[in-house]
């Protein structure tokens, strides 16, 4: 079983992607790693990084895609960009089963929506990243951002898709689904959620629990907040924001203490570096493109080898979690 | 010139409401102050503060609305509760210029834009807390709740309002506009955005800055976040929320650490106060509804005295800086 991998993507591409692969073959065995980019640049860091194994290959794809490209653009024309190959591969060969891209979310999500194949029944694919919770189990929130303008019956699908992963892949047994909402009564929400909550009620294939407030999301109450691609990102980036924010706030804080406070901050420091490990996208995982018939596991953009390392081990979990067969049933019959 | 205070709402009602209200008269003149709710009861409770002003008069409504009222139908029928006598009241008396109440937030803004006046042109009031920033400037987050399905025209008029708000009583010059969307790029956003972001762009009343991510609410870079009530409500709630999971997460780690990382804690102690001030609605005063003809104040529903305080100090800023005036000037004409 292959998993391909876009080195040209990411703020730390080439060397931190190409590391995080070696670590991804040391730490696991079951797959295969195919490399897409500067074929050259990749076997030097290879080399340099004392890999000798024969589970990674490298495909030369010296195109590479960036944040400031049109997606849909770039998708038809940087044809051997690391990106495009990388799921031109996925399309071509049966068994390649998942692409991990630290590139252009845009770039990622409108190239494998454009070429690859849906999951048969699925009318949207959507974005579904990990988030941790207060306790220790973590969250899925779906869409993040593939679907600004969705219609009830796509979140319906959601719905399904990210119940597949909690089950099949956290592992948790017959996942509590929420829709996020301005409160949380049945009668809160926009047009959107008012009609997709009879919907969401009626759904046999998930264990519905109401609406949710963006209060709650990290509260560890629901399994699976369900959202519009649109307010999905505004929730993600908004949690995102406040944990920097008040990490910020406590450091300046800490600097303008004097002595007390640095000696405080030592003391803390296992404290800090425990929540700052649990709130860190490096450790989480990357966000899945949940509809298609391949796994996409965008990796954030700031990735370093940990977070790519996760992200590949994440495409494996997935596979080996039958997590496509899983929606394909709940879905398409 | 006279403020009226609703008694009967939020979590610490009546003690809390009107030792705010005592706390207000001690530390600001110019003012007056109605109180609304079981008479006996808050003469009994000013007593026991001893207060024995005369600025604060007593008016008996001894109905209640709870949050298990269904607002539209409450507001009808509980004629006699502190919310809907203390908004009549201002219907019927000019020198009453403005409401604070910890009530249901469904009953305040829908008694409010039921029984009040809007302000000339305006087609929809809106609410606008404000927040705290990694600055030390604060930023207004409107709407965040009033409407969830709202007209490109509304967002506009919100932007409108919410920069009034902040140049006459924030004095922040020319205010930073920015329009909330999943990604900083003109481009993009939901439908309703990119309807909206060219009127914002056109609009000769507001320093439009463009696009702004959830990531960068608390950051400073904007002085009015702009949005549906809908998507500014989970904003505003995932920032609330992953406040209170990080400082349960730090207290946790404090716990769970021993000896080391209580001292640690004892001295770090001032710079978590100090975070915890300004994240705390307490001090940020409560959300306002802009649009009517009256200053409406939603104080949190756990407000304690100083939050009570504050809010009524800022319905005390908001008429002094004559923002329905500048609202009137902007959108009326």
């Amino acid at each position: 079983m292959k998993i391909v991998l876009d080195v040209y993507g990411g703020d730390f591409s080439p060397y931190e992607l190409v590391k995080g692969a070696v670590d991804a073959v040391s730490e696991n065995t079951g797959f295969e790693l195919v490399l897409f980019g500067n074929e050259k640049e990749i076997q030097s860091l290879l080399k340099q990084l004392e890999y000798n194994g024969n589970r990674i290959t490298v495909i030369n794809a010296p195109e590479t895609i960036t944040n400031d490209d049109i997606p849909t653009e770039a998708v038809r024309k940087k044809t051997n960009s690391s990106l495009v190959a990388a799921i031109n591969y996925l399309n071509e060969n049966s068994d390649a089963v998942g692409l991990v891209s630290a590139g252009s979310t845009g770039a990622v999500l409108t190239g494998s929506v454009l070429l690859l194949k849906r999951i048969k029944g699925v009318n949207r694919p959507a974005l579904c990243p990990v988030l941790p919770t207060v306790t220790n189990k973590k969250v899925l929130l779906m869409d993040c951002g593939a679907n600004v303008d969705p219609k009830p019956i796509n979140l319906v699908q959601f719905a399904i898709m990210a119940s597949a992963y909690s089950s099949c892949v956290l592992n948790i047994d017959n996942p509590k689904v929420a829709l996020l909402s301005n409160g949380a009564e049945d009668k809160k929400g926009n047009s959107l959620n008012k009609e997709t909550f009879p919907l969401l009620k009626k759904c046999n294939k998930i264990n519905f629990i109401g609406n949710i407030e963006g209060r709650d999301i990290l509260s560890g109450n629901a399994d699976v907040v369900v959202c519009d691609g649109y307010s999905g990102n505004i929730a993600l980036k908004s949690c995102e924001g406040t944990a920097l924010t008040m990490f910020s706030m406590i450091k300046d804080g800490i600097y303008a203490g004097g002595i007390k406070t640095k000696l405080g901050y030592l003391l803390l420091k296992p404290v800090f570096k425990q929540i700052k490990n649990k709130m860190d996208y490096n450790d989480n995982g990357g966000a899945v493109l949940l509809g298609l018939e391949k796994i996409i596991v965008k990796s954030h953009g700031s990735s370093k080898s940990k977070a790519i390392k996760n992200s590949i081990l994440q495409v494996k979990s997935l596979y080996d979690g039958k997590v496509i067969e899983k929606i394909e049933n709940d879905i398409g019959k």
